[in-house]
């Protein structure tokens, strides 16, 4: 294992450490625990709290989305787990203005349990909760049963809509409906080409053979649904826009925003690559693209390989997705419109 | 090799295909030539042009600061090799308005001799030239000839400052003083972990122990000061810090900005854990850090390992670092100051 890291057991805390260091005039932990981030950026009183939760390792996922506009707080467990419940539940209660808070996660099984005891827990307090549960990834379970599906990069359009709902002062109920309706148009999936090494255990979580692509692979190294022999990046595209477009069907004259999210070692040239045949396929479809997304969203450590994201937009959720966000790991005000 | 691209030899212009695909709305290419990439972001008529150029394989490096506050044009060869003079003359012919244009790259044998003659060329059509030359990385030479030292990640910090003194109008001279003056300021240094692998190659550019880091190494694989067995993340910023330091002094009370730069795989986390250090140890010293930037800025491709760069501020260098930028690639509007 070659990682820049000091002791494996301190990899999530350490990680905290240096997000303190260089944004902690933004950002807070709560009573200095290292595994819940706050939003430091001055909120409205009054506004619905947007929280999420999730194992680490996935940077800028999850931690990375606290800030104006998008989130309000993130417990992190350690890599790849979910944060215990009474974690979630001090966030909560941190994050509660008297308006109730979202809790907008993906839905893994750890996370789910956790944050379902964490909400009644609070409400004790009388703090009024909503979970809603991202299952964006369309390779992990096929459209009958899409409520099984993981969560993965489609997150951060979520915590996008949730956010901009929030900040314009809607009440919990309007948020949610608002989310809901995003996530129904927001689809992802994956491919991996070389595994990502776990801190503590010094090996990696999977194999795949020096000409093999992974299809449809979890950013946890979750299985995918077809291993291939190694293709061009046009192929690939190909394979994954199919895959999303059947599950999202898309015609002329619609209008989608697309992300493709880097997993954590694959160059940004080689996402460019990728996003020229996404951008060929849907501009014949007769698509229009707007605020596209092209980076690194949410990763797997050192994993390569990426993923593809569309979210269909209409005029409301194209409004929210350009409201201005600031968090120290993503901006949308070097996106959308040229000022 | 595998790499999610299309033919190897067309790596480089299927990567600037892409960029147009998705920032088409706010950069250009000069008469379609997919290696002179111009900024179309709205520009204040007489401002001085400042562009640059490079071999590709270094996203954000060197196309990714195209845009408003930073470059006006790049030009790109392939990778890790220089443009002909030819594109970068008609690059500065497309950038002038009327009151001249700086060239600022970093100080390669190619790049230099190609700016050089491009300069000449430009002479016949009365377009005013500069040329500054990068020279950041203290472990390419000793102090002693510190002008043979390599550019690195530091050119992201001259770029901004060389921008921002252009959009505030200042003539030629001005923005060169300003320019030479940020860079006598600047110095950088990087560690490896692992190479990369040229496209049009297939082979690992070269060789690193399953057990060994590379100290001082450049962002083409140039081979660097020392091989040592792979260190800690804090062991690894003393390293670096400690040679910067030892180039650039600093005092209690002094005000830096500091990169900490991905060269592509490593993980985001890696870059925080290393970047607490570096914020511990310059805490220790009364440095006080201003407007931190973690995250890919010169890379190349998918090597691991990163490089340290401090930038020490004035008053007037401050400012022009918080004037706001943005390009597709680059903003600092959620970084310095919250609003």
């Amino acid at each position: 294992m070659k990682k820049l890291i000091n002791e494996p057991k301190n990899f999530v805390d350490d990680t905290v450490r240096g997000i303190i260091a260089a944004y902690g005039d933004r950002l807070q932990l709560l009573d200095g625990d290292p595994r819940i981030l706050l939003s430091g950026y001055p909120t409205a009183d009054k506004k619905v709290g947007i929280v999420t939760a999730g194992g680490s390792g996935h940077l800028p996922m999850f931690l990375g989305y606290v800030g104006k506009g998008m989130l309000d707080g993130c417990a992190v467990g350690n890599v790849f787990a979910s944060p215990a419940s009474s974690k979630m539940a001090q966030m909560i209660r941190a994050c509660d203005r008297g308006n109730g808070v979202l809790c907008l996660f993906g839905n893994y099984g750890g996370d789910k349990l956790n944050f379902e005891m964490a909400c009644e827990e609070v409400e004790f307090d009388d703090i009024k909760t909503e979970m809603i549960l991202v299952s964006d990834d369309v390779a992990s379970a096929p459209k009958e049963s899409s409520e099984r599906r993981r969560g993965v990069a489609g997150l951060v359009y979520a915590y996008k809509i949730a956010g901009a709902a929030a900040d314009r002062l809607w009440s919990l109920e309007q948020v949610c409906q608002v989310t809901r309706r995003a996530l129904a148009n927001i689809r992802s999936m994956g491919v991996a080409t070389s595994p990502c090494i776990l801190p503590e255990v010094g090996k990696p979580t999977f194999e795949i053979g020096e000409d093999e692509i992974e299809i449809g692979m979890g950013i946890h190294g979750e299985p995918g649904i077809e291993v291939r022999k190694m293709m061009r990046a046009d192929q690939t595209a190909d394979v994954l826009l199919d895959r999303i477009l059947d599950d999202l069907p898309l015609t002329e004259g619609d209008e989608v925003s697309v992300m493709v999210n880097g997993l954590g070692a694959t160059p940004l040239e080689e996402q460019l690559i990728f996003y020229a045949r996404v951008h060929e396929r849907l501009s014949a479809l007769g698509v229009k693209i707007y605020m596209p997304h092209l980076g690194e969203y949410a990763t797997s450590m050192e994993m390569s390989g990426l993923s593809l994201t569309l979210f269909k937009l209409d005029p409301e959720l194209k409004e929210l997705l350009q409201a201005p966000a600031q968090t120290p790991f993503y901006t949308n005000l070097n996106k959308g419109e040229i000022v």
